[in-house]
């Protein structure tokens, strides 16, 4: 089922050999990206597919379908005018949250359509390929077309993240514990030990992506900010430590939580990371390998926003070496992470492990876990949603969420950049989401 | 997918065919009823058994499991002894309520167990029939072995309607509003003018299961009762005339309403019977055959005890010869309907019109739509719950619910009789639930 | 505080000298229970009557304004034609349920209303009742006025009573646990043994009201009943039996619960009767003279239908000679009641303890705690209730709901008779409701 | 009742005379802050000052209480050492949200507290001040003592806001409508033109609190922020103009709104600022004043940040002369307030009207609304709270907040400062928190 694996652009654990999606043709992109989404089902039932296990989640068969829709409906439908669609109602059932293009089924009941199957719409999408692949050869770079295809890919990347925590939520909550990949870890290695990597005078810096490239609307303009010196720890916090935060009691006193913190701690019964249980064995989790034993030397993951920043409040005062310690703001994380490969140990998905040598400065930026900021998702000065059912993509979520730099072992390749802002609110857990220590200089 | 036209017990609308239970072999008898239950899914999807639609509902793939573990866990394991189990964490996925044997899987989340597939579900039943078929031969009648496998027949036909009503509800959530069955309905008669049918000395009579053939426990003791001249109404109540109730505000006012029935219809926001909607051309309603017009010459059906109820009181004020009309007592029923020949029209699965003509005193009794009564469901007189797990059947409901009597369109043939009490919550509909009115002579 | 003391009607223990209500003028009974819902206010300030402490509840100023609207509303301006009110608003303020006259304030919000102040609301029943006494001399007996304002002061009592377990539950929530009545409880006294009140032969008995003297019209028709031999207890179940059922572990295990009851202990996490806590001198429990250490003793109460019913079911097979012990029935426990002297020990009230020695066959019937039967609150045969607002007093509470006999020691004097059917939902248990064994013979 | 109107800081429409709070000695501001509080509740009764309308609000009891616990608690038994409380159980009922000084008693439960009475109350206050004057003297100004005392009496200011805003809440819930205060509205002026006031060049500013006379821990500490060119709207947006987003269908449509605040919108069935309703008169709203028409020249109230959002997104693109409006960042707003005078018009208490000539560049900056910005309520950088319970002040609340800035007509005069940070969560709209708009330059 380790669908993954196959990806035409996995890349090596050195990273070197990376084809930058700018050298691909748009049709080589779009099949790419389609047979993925594609690929990342294999292995999984008609039934899989369809139950939608919280609010939160989405059905594995929605978003395949969903991200055909969106070719559908603002390429071929909107772009180009054409008027056959392949099922009209899909129209509905497939819209996420585009209020300007019609009414769409509600959220909370995408996991009651048992039809159309999984196998209509496996039909559904190629026939939205073959569509697409009729005209992709047509679209020259630098018009609005060629932008709003890829922004359909970057669009359908998201989702394939989506699809794989809304599958782990799934399986988590069946006492068979499935498993969804069978590859084997690397438990070999140790953490590095935590230094510092400090940024003494940055000043005025800028911040955003500059216009070379894809990225999402939110990721600019490109503006000034004043940064102050400060440190960035090498590496993410570690499940080890995370255990030494348990063991401290980081669960059971208020005293390091915010106060909507806490009060989830309370309502949510939380006592440990998502998915972490304590066993006999010791504290075990599900994964998408199925029911494993917690690596001290990996990432912590499937933490909330509070609680780590409830991390940092306890490890500055109490975790050796962290003194000060709080969670870096998006833009320092940002120009500390502008100069350094966007491979990383991204691509090893054998083994979530940091498997740099302990003497590089800052590893694992990029592609081991989402790293939670202290930002919250905030406008960049200047900003302006697009006009139209496409400027609703990240403009209206600026409420509330917090801002996660770096991508996670389940991001797909080439869908991450230093700039990249992913955002979620503080006190969602499902998605792949660790943190790494910051402090003032 | 009509699957129900196949069964070996299916009769004609004549209804004089009718081979009863009795006659048959415990092994012809476990094989008939095993056989439908798979029958009943033709046609449907992995995905379509494996949703729960809400939390009253259960998936077919459960049901199906369900019935299985009874006879694994009660006769095979239980009352046989053997140790050998199809898979050990069934016993936690499948008991339903049972809490004498252990711990059980949250109702709620039913439809978030996508593993095990319905592929090794329809495996454990073959598994569980052959172990099952290997000692039926041995069974003597009048053993406690013979009366615990009958007991879980009859379970499993309960069973087959809800897997019904529960395939009803998940499709009635679907925009598509899928077909579960191709039959064509008969629409060619109308319903009998109403009459009543007269008991004007009843006196004490004997009420209750006396002791040959099945029987739930909760249909005995067998009592006398005290009953007062009462009249029955010879037919169930239309849809025509539910349109009339409609029509004049029945649902707009609190005036003929049970207190906690006017606050479910306003928390619930009803305004006419489950599955209907205002169409421009008309009511119609999601059915087992799709998206259908409502025949106003059909009985109404899908209605709770509290629309049921205020119906009665509207009727009995408002609608033409039925001055003073009120549900009927079960005790009223049961004696009204004991010399009644149970086949009736329930076999007919083309049409649910009342097919009798319009001098029949008494139609439809058993097989149409449950008929709410006025009656709570509590112990007979001398009633004690059987010990052990099987002792939960039935005697732990008797709390806050109201008995339903004769059986609907989706009852299984030869599981229906007189003293069969059925029981909902008065909020419930997605039952074939209707009513017939009563009233003092 | 002690308000109930000072009570004109307030009787002997020995209840010799009972003047029944029939003996009084009309204006003397009106004076009377008039004043004493204003008594039960003494030492209460303006905020203890206007907090409301639960939806379930109604502050104590609302009681003292509903009441009057009642006069008001169908006495001088419904029957008497006034057109003149004390203030407008107050029709929409403290209506309660009736819907026949209008929109009314949403019952869970009566605690907000901290306008009329209670002063207000002292002078409005100074209004009322002047305008009344003018009236009262005027009006014959047996006229439908004389009726109506009969009713008009059952219904008053009514609301002294729920007045009263209304407090003790807003002081119930006080840390401070303030006390309503400084009376001293009389300990000295043991509870009787447990024995057994045989009927053998009762056959078919009439129940219900007869027609001479008051009655709400759900108390009939009267009508025949077929009974079988049963037993009642002579006595209530005490705190001291209770404590037994808890300390076998009656909260811990589903056994004997019906399935709702058993959802609700797990909902509310019941471990105890409602005010029940366990300190380190043992059990205490919030009452209207305070913390009061639990009296085993006295009889149970602030018990739900479902503590009631899981307790006689774990009775039946734990409790020495209880075997078979069950719920009586509402017409059991009217039979058994019909000759009994309504006085009982209800009057004393510096004591709950059964006060009657042990050979006398039943005590307490009347006036320690209202006792759960096992019957639902239905209609009587040919019950119709009565036409306009008046006439949704009663019958449209059918559902769901349990019957209560007896009446309890904050029942006023002159309230209770063997008819009497109190009702509540049987998951309430602020009101003084305990328990009576019956069983088989 | 219109107790603001006697405070011996109020200063003349003109706001000539403003004595600092400098100036005066700590026993003065003591006392006068104290007397201010207990001014407010003339005229209210004990129930008017102990029902709690809604958890986000408090009763006025319970605000004269806490601000009393908080010199007790922390300055009498914890910087003095004291042992006596005035009453033991009052750390336990009014200790707000310090969770290191111990339990405390649930914040939705504080309107069940009938007891102690409001007399009770004030003699704690009383008791409290007696024992505080008879230190206060002796407190050397740049002590830690006279900080903390300090803070007590800033934090009482916050309360006697709060005190006003809660009531108004529970009175806009008694369809009486009662009037707080009778003071009379001068309807004479209308509101100046729209037009913006620019500041071209900002750069790098200093923003938060330097140190000289007391902020709160959150305004600090000072720091520089590199700030964009932009425009700053002359006055707030007004009454007339929220009619026109109204009228424009505002509440209506998803496209203003942010995902959060549009979900809000349709759950909470927003349609208008709160206490607004439409009448046959036109638009009126619940004041302190009672029931009132909306004067279209006052500043709108009552709104939430989700709503000023979505006001600024409309007006961008609808409003005349507001092309490109957003809300200010709370940098640009403290930047442009701080040479503007603190006065302002916040004293004339019986009007809201802005009521400066329409050339002065920017009016209303404090006292008139609350003005939400752009800004989440995030800590300044190098931000530590203070260690022990006063630490838990601001930090804790630092999440999924935005920023008020300028103060409101019911902030206490002397309160308010260019650089005070309040915040309050998105949807919340019982404080007086209006908006006014910004742009880029």
């Amino acid at each position: 089922m380790d669908a993954l694996a196959d990806s035409p652009e996995r890349l090596s654990s050195e990273g070197q050999n990376i084809v930058t999606e700018t050298e691909l043709t748009l049709k080589d992109r779009y099949a790419s990206v389609r047979t993925l989404s594609v690929q990342l089902i294999d292995g999984l039932s008609d039934a899989d597919c369809t139950v939608q296990s919280m609010p939160d989640a989405s059905p594995a068969k929605w978003h395949l379908a969903h991200t055909s829709w969106f070719f559908e409906e603002f390429v071929l439908c909107g772009a180009l005018g054409q008027s056959d669609r392949f099922d009209p109602n899909f129209a509905y059932l497939f819209n996420s949250y585009y209020d300007a293009v019609g009414d769409r089924h509600t959220r909370a009941e995408r996991g009651l359509l048992t039809r159309p199957t999984l196998h209509t719409i496996l039909d559904y999408r190629a026939d939205v390929d073959a569509r697409m692949m009729s005209i992709l050869e047509t679209v020259s770079r630098e018009t609005e077309l060629f932008e709003l295809i890829t922004l359909g890919l970057h669009h359908e990347q998201q989702h394939q993240e989506l699809l794989l925590t809304d599958i782990l939520h799934l399986f988590s909550k069946n006492p068979l514990k499935p498993v969804f990949s069978e590859s084997s870890r690397d438990r070999s290695r140790s953490a590095a030990p935590l230094s510092w990597s400090e940024f003494e005078d940055p000043g005025i810096v800028t911040i955003g992506h500059r216009g070379d490239g894809f990225a999402f609307d939110c990721e600019g303009p490109a503006h000034e900010v004043l940064l102050r010196p400060f440190a960035l720890a090498n590496r993410t916090v570690t499940n080890g430590e995370w255990m030494q935060f348990m063991d401290a009691g980081g669960y059971e006193t208020p005293r390091d939580w915010l106060s909507d913190g806490w009060a989830c701690v309370q309502d949510q019964g939380w006592t440990a990371p998502l998915y972490w249980e304590k066993t006999e064995a010791g504290w075990c989790s599900m994964t998408l390998q199925g029911w494993q034993p917690v690596d001290p030397d990996e990432p912590v993951r499937h933490v909330s926003h509070y609680e780590a920043d409830a991390f940092a409040s306890w490890a500055a005062d109490n975790l050796d070496g962290c003194e000060g310690a709080r969670l870096p703001l998006e833009s320092e994380w940002e120009y500390a992470a502008k100069d350094q490969p966007v491979g990383g140990n991204v691509l090893n998905r054998t083994s979530l492990r940091p498997q740099v040598p302990a003497d590089v400065p800052l590893s694992g930026l990029f592609g081991d876990v989402w790293e939670w900021t202290a930002s919250p998702f905030t406008p960049y000065p200047g900003f302006r949603p697009a006009k139209g059912a496409v400027g609703e993509y990240n403009g209206k979520f600026m409420s509330g969420q917090r801002v996660l730099r770096g991508g996670s072992c389940v991001t797909p390749p080439g869908h991450i950049r230093a700039t990249y802002r992913n955002f979620f609110h503080p006190d969602k857990r499902w998605q792949f989401s660790g943190l790494r220590l910051a402090r003032d200089l």
